[in-house]
């Protein structure tokens, strides 16, 4: 979708087919510092909120983050995690010339972390219970449902977006710099803004080879 | 879209436009026992699998579940914490007609399970570290994405989805119950059938409700 067509998009619905959209769904991290209007920001977290959550709670909280001075402080949250994911992601890949490059726009976006024209923070009201294990899927799984539809949606406006957790290292620190109480949970950061690079197809592992029939390791998909 | 144009959907991309899906998506749990194609199930996966994932690892398995035998174990554990679950959600919610109605469906799914045409179970490999904090969210934040990628393929389908996870209370009876090795954690199960109910728009609470500007508690769209 051509950038001249923003106003209109920002106005209506997104026409983009879903299955489009997904296909050509991928992580921008270099994002050019234009800005970028409320009415679309909130188009895409009111797509977000048609998402589900267990027992239809709605327990979730997002925070837009235009402030430079707070995009600051969780930019350095950021680079401090990228200094240690970074150096042994780097040397972990090193034969591997994607994860390279993959590694080279995860540390431009550390670098410009400041210059991002909108942070979303998507955020879960309500303590993570520790156990039972099942308590930290269904948990989770009441915000990520709704992170993935924000990225599709800005996908479909032809906004750059990435899913990023590296910034909440520190729950702690990262409930400081959004003025948080200890009751809400930061879960996932979207920096978001007009694409320097481009949406295209994305290449995956062959669906044949991740679907198992019935019992582990009975794949007779293999080959499709 | 109606039924009759099942065959033309399964051979061919979803149309039906990201925002539309999206806005019609929720959970239906009383699916008519009718079969649903190989083909379908794995197109509906292979758009999951264009969600990201931490590091693009792509570590996840999905477990296509038709087998009644292993319906039946995992209906068993579905069952039995919905005994808990059910009880205690009656109670808290018996002068909420809204959500009494949720229950029924969910008691419902609960009664029919090994009826389900297809049970679909997404899993992660790697296990999920305890600490810090950070690491639960980008493990599930790995799954999640592609949960709801399956949800919505499914609604532009036209198939009744729901993201469930009762029957994974106990991770040790479920990886049993699919012969998961102890590497591979199963994070969410979509039951998947044609729908006795239809797909509908959803209420929400309002976007300037649960959009905060900066810092927790600046709520500048309230009443948008």
């Amino acid at each position: 979708m051509p950038e001249t067509n923003l106003a209109a998009t920002t106005a209506s619905p997104f026409s983009m087919s879903l299955e489009d959209a997904m296909r050509t769904q991928r992580a921008i991290r270099r994002l050019k510092p234009d800005p970028v209007d409320d009415a679309l920001v909130l188009h895409l977290i009111e797509l977000a909120l048609k998402a589900p959550t267990g027992s239809n709670a709605q327990n979730w909280d997002f925070i837009v983050v235009r402030d430079r001075a707070v995009k600051e402080r969780l930019g350095r949250l950021n680079r401090g995690m990228f200094r240690i994911y970074g150096a042994i992601g780097r040397r972990a890949t090193r034969h591997d010339p994607r994860m390279q490059r993959i590694l080279d726009a995860v540390e431009w976006q550390a670098e410009h972390f400041a210059e991002i024209p909108v942070l979303v923070v998507a955020c879960l009201r309500g303590f993570r219970p520790w156990f039972p294990p099942v308590a930290a899927t269904s948990y989770y799984g009441s915000i990520y449902p709704s992170v993935q539809n924000l990225l599709l949606a800005a996908r479909a406006a032809g906004l750059g977006a990435a899913l990023i957790t590296m910034p909440l290292w520190s729950t702690f620190l990262a409930r400081r710099a959004l003025g948080l109480p200890w009751s809400v949970t930061p879960c996932a950061v979207v920096p978001l803004g007009w694409p320097r690079g481009r949406y295209g197809p994305t290449t995956r592992r062959p669906v044949g080879e991740v679907v198992h029939l019935d019992r582990y390791g009975n794949q007779p998909f293999r080959g499709r």
